[in-house]
């Protein structure tokens, strides 16, 4: 039964591939960064934007040819190099509960070390030979850099509207996510339909994606995040059911005042339970059902294959996440 | 008389399109920060680099295309992130006599502005629509981060080798010289030898550049280096004035055994003081001489023209801003 096949297995072999040549990046750099680069990549997840990249290739030709194989690298790669800055800028200790480059280096070294990342990722992009691919990556880089600019300086601004969330997540996470689609698409010499198809799938992917971690900061049992429940309020970030729960609130004013007025953990912590009993979260959970559905349908275009239905079944397993 | 036409005065109206390029990241960015990039931008001193690249298309081809206007765009803003990163990891509250971003902004908008420039480097590099200039530009940006990387590990290495010098200002500087002059000279359809012969002179320029830069930080003035005297030494990097005064120094030991004890600016101080005096200097000038008479040679290679004349020239003015 094709259902059962995940996504994340169909690219197994291809995906290897993509995990050996980011590795390879140690063998060539400086010996006593290495191993800490290692342990940088070492700790990136579940590898879903590669494995994006990938699958969106493989719904044309399978296995990935090596320039799929390179772009693949040069998404993961990138999300990696953006992860340690932001945990710099965070000055977050931990992250997905093991220790970060940041708590172990000074902050000079964390800064280059991501600045090799980000070099490493061009490189990787470079490698493609193919020019839409190199501006498509150098687009997305700006977008993300803009978008975590954005977020910094719209930091504590509770009374926001709820129309800056959007771009602001497309920013951070659903641009590299249709990044990753297109950039498989393009590389497979799909048409210009398909291309836009698969962007548009990875776009709306991702924005379920992102809802559903915004939804998960709020809902998440602090062992299972690895970082405090709550923590995008308490760093400033409103997120969508943030957004919903001030739109349900009798008296809206008196929330952005608490907010204001709160420099303590205390009385933001009062904030979040009251955000995670109230019905802002079914809320937001059908907001991020409803952009799974939209990333479902971006699909019809292509002939029924068991990469098609593992990028269908990804995009309800990734609003499954909540439950 | 051809010799009087500098190489910026004959590039001029190329590289006011590459500055309009450059500003115009300004209009497309998030408005609060689109002052503090003018900023940085304004202060990126002489445009050499950029100089360089279109100088190295105008050999073969006036006025520089928009592709060669573009790449020149690439190599100052990537010159100008990297210094971004650079104040942030030295902790510099003055660079050319000016606040930096970094004292007026907090870190984390700091780390970002200079990725945000490395992404609109990218961008204007992607422009070119030129595989082997992209590939080149990702390469020189690895180079230079590596580099970086290196000179922080081995800072206060007081005893390292004089051979451990070359690479580290190759990375530093001398890459990003040659990948301007390549990259005009891949954009200007040059012939593989051409490619080579300005990629050889942007390199051997840049060798000079840095040995006289590293020269003025021992016997510039605090007044005009914007810095203090000796500021590398006292930051732990042993430069080509160093190696030669540790050199010609009876008791090698006796000086690496005052440094490891040094960690006032008082020793350090003495030690400044003394190579600024010894023959030293005298060797390092005569070595960034070498580097720029092998830059000259280089260009032996192309018919003359006034635009080999400036190459020229500018080899003997690069190690003439020492006197």
């Amino acid at each position: 039964m094709i259902k059962e096949v995940t996504l994340l297995e169909l690219v197994r072999p291809d995906l290897e591939r993509v995990e050996a040549k980011m590795r390879g990046i140690a063998s060539g750099a400086y010996a006593p960064l290495a191993a800490a680069f290692l342990q940088l990549l070492g700790s990136g997840g579940k590898r879903l934007r590669p494995a994006l990249a990938l699958a969106a290739y493989n719904l044309f030709e399978q296995p990935a040819s090596e320039k799929a194989v390179a772009v693949a690298a040069a998404v993961e790669m990138l999300h990696n190099a953006t992860l340690v800055h932001d945990d710099l800028i965070d000055n977050a200790l931990v992250r997905r509960g093991i220790t970060t480059l940041n708590a172990q280096w000074n902050k000079g070294a964390t800064v280059l070390a991501g600045d090799y990342l980000f070099a490493r990722a061009a490189g990787f992009a470079a490698e493609t030979e193919n020019v839409p691919v190199v501006q498509l990556f150098a687009d997305t880089l700006r977008i993300i850099v803009e978008g975590e600019l954005r977020q910094l300086f719209s930091s504590r601004q509770w009374d926001q509207p709820q129309e800056a969330y959007y771009p602001r997540i497309f920013a951070k996470t659903a641009s590299l996510f249709a990044s990753a689609t297109k950039s498989g698409a393009l590389l497979a010499g799909a048409s210009e339909d398909e291309v836009q198809a698969l962007y548009d799938y990875g776009k709306d992917l991702g924005m379920a994606f992102q809802i559903v971690d915004d939804i998960l900061d709020y809902t998440g049992e602090e062992s299972t995040l690895g970082k405090p429940v709550g923590g995008d309020l308490r760093q400033g970030i409103v997120t969508l059911p943030f957004f919903y729960f001030l739109q349900n609130s009798p008296d809206r004013q008196a929330v952005i005042r608490a907010l204001e007025n709160s420099n303590g953990a205390g009385d933001i912590g009062d904030i979040i339970n009251q955000v995670r009993r109230s019905d802002a979260m079914r809320q937001a959970a059908a907001e991020a059902q409803d952009f799974a559905s939209r990333a479902r349908a971006r699909l019809s275009v292509f002939p029924q294959s068991e990469y098609r239905q593992a990028l269908e079944d990804l995009a309800d397993f990734v609003v499954s996440r909540h439950v």
